[in-house]
């Protein structure tokens, strides 16, 4: 079966139309007719190389949603038709310590959706049945691409850390992660402060924020010491490191999600005197995404996206590049 | 009442024979009679003011083994002639948040045994009834000084963090630190790695530890790739923590008890991929000393210990800088 794609030829290139043969579905596999794909900054990094594991041509896209088109003999929870989703991992070994313990998403093998493989920016995309999901009823299919990527991020270290409604929950960087982690952590019962700039402040609050503070002005961030119970930075460039530690309260978490490549630096005393954590994670298990989408649809929490047709894919591109997105980038069939 | 001690007129002088007045005994308070104190080293830092904090004349000594003096009038749990021991903490708030959560080492007004007042190279030392704790039967008097900061400083993560005896911890630097966590999380039924230098590999092994590696040695580092659940860091100078956090298993802990002065450099994927984390933790709250000391006695837990006479207490000191200690000092009443 032919798959109809959009693939770059080299780092950094623009994204061609690009054609490749599926091959047999395998008997623990599915195939998902896709109508929407988000699109993650990890696409991009992927696109350009970043992280040197990148194969062209590339066809990026792990934030799918669409229906199923085909299953394998042994896929017994999945039927064509359903309406699923697929993030950042399209199968998992399902036999290692980490896959047996429920911790997929800490798999050594897992296989990414667009590593050494061909994503979502096409009209079909394969994976592995247990690493695609249905989407509960009330879900808004349209916008629900990005929570399979960057909603689960920030939703799993509340289900790992046993987060309680008491907590007081600090998130820095209000982007593509940072709106998804306010509106969680408000329906998850929290006090929500956003720690962003000053042109983002408005909008925060509006997105669930009891609280904001200018993450540009030390004088700010010095007035929150001891306030948070978890911080979690989606920010992926260097912050002062000891100033956000100083914001946690005693037996605190700094929770870092953004791929920062620059090292952290941190005093040991304030982690030592206080018994405070700096901590990370990487999206979510499977269990952990089934309760994600479940409590979405519950609290209405979607994504704020942006939308193109997949042949616009390289304007898209051009807005995430920019940074101007708001906040979320997501591709409809054409 | 009288109390005679050794005290440091100034930063890095000798301990001196000092006399001071006790003043009327508080209703909460009680007076220690004591036959042992630990030398731990905090009390070398502090006596040479290294950070910042030191009053003088300081009395160092805050590992105290003793029995019941006097005891204030509102004081229940405690009677004249009770074997006790009093560590770090002299007395907390007992009002603030983490004090009511049972997070006493964690209160911000917690009083040190010997930050702005008089610690245990001493025949009395004050404490309130709160921070002073009845010693089991079955522990070894003599020796149990050392439980009371150094032990409770390497049991108290083990608690903290709901360590299972199936986990593979790991215990960096041999010392005083060092050689009680190797003989408690051995008690605690976990495997237990020691990482040394490799003139003590002979002797982590007999205090309890499986397997030793050889801390100084790249290559025996890189061979622990992913091996503990927990990695305690006894250490107070700087290591290549990159290498340390790589030791960890998926959800895996570092966790740095020593004062390293320089900042923690440590890069983001290694936790971020595998969902790591780098904390550390000051002592023990009371709830935990108590478990502690309970646990000590059951499984014959005392430290590794050279005695002195407190008139001798300068040449302890100096066997102390010396760093040849083995690994523990204790003073005992002239």
């Amino acid at each position: 079966m032919k798959v109809r794609a959009y693939a770059a030829s080299e780092a950094g290139s623009r994204l061609e139309p690009f054609e490749y043969e599926l091959g047999e579905l395998g008997d623990n596999q599915v195939d998902i007719k896709v109508d929407h794909c988000g699109i993650c900054h990890s696409d991009l990094s992927m696109l350009n190389n970043d992280w040197g594991m990148t194969e062209y041509p590339f066809v990026p896209g792990h934030e799918v949603v669409g229906r199923i088109a085909r299953i394998g003999d042994r896929v017994a929870h999945l039927a064509a038709g359903d309406p699923v989703g697929l993030g950042w991992h399209s199968g998992y070994c399902m036999s290692c310590e980490q896959c047996l313990h429920g911790d997929h998403n800490l798999c050594a093998n897992a296989e990414g959706t667009i590593v050494g493989r061909h994503g979502g920016f096409a009209d079909t995309v394969r994976a592995d049945a247990n690493a695609v999901f249905q989407l509960p009823d009330g879900l808004d299919m349209a916008n629900a691409g990005p929570l399979l990527c960057g909603g689960i991020t920030v939703f799993n270290p509340l289900v790992q850390f046993g987060i309680s409604p008491t907590a007081h929950i600090g998130v820095l960087g209000i982007g593509g992660l940072g709106h998804l982690a306010l509106k969680f952590a408000r329906a998850w019962g929290c006090h929500v402060t956003a720690l962003t700039s000053p042109g983002k402040m408005d909008q925060a609050r509006q997105l669930g924020a009891h609280e904001v503070l200018n993450s540009r002005d030390p004088d700010s961030i010095a007035g929150a010491a001891g306030r948070f119970d978890l911080l979690l930075s989606t920010v992926n460039v260097t912050q002062d490191w000891d100033s956000l530690v100083a914001t946690l309260r005693p037996r605190g978490r700094l929770h870092v999600l953004g791929a920062v490549l620059e090292p952290l630096e941190l005093s040991v005393f304030p982690l030592l005197m206080a018994q405070r954590a700096v901590s990370g994670s990487p999206v979510g298990a499977p269990s952990t995404i089934v309760s994600m989408l479940e409590f979405a649809a519950r609290h209405d929490i979607a994504p704020v996206a942006e939308h193109f047709s997949m042949n616009q894919v390289n304007e898209a591109m051009e807005r995430l590049h920019s940074g101007q997105a708001h906040y979320r980038l997501i591709l409809d069939r054409d």
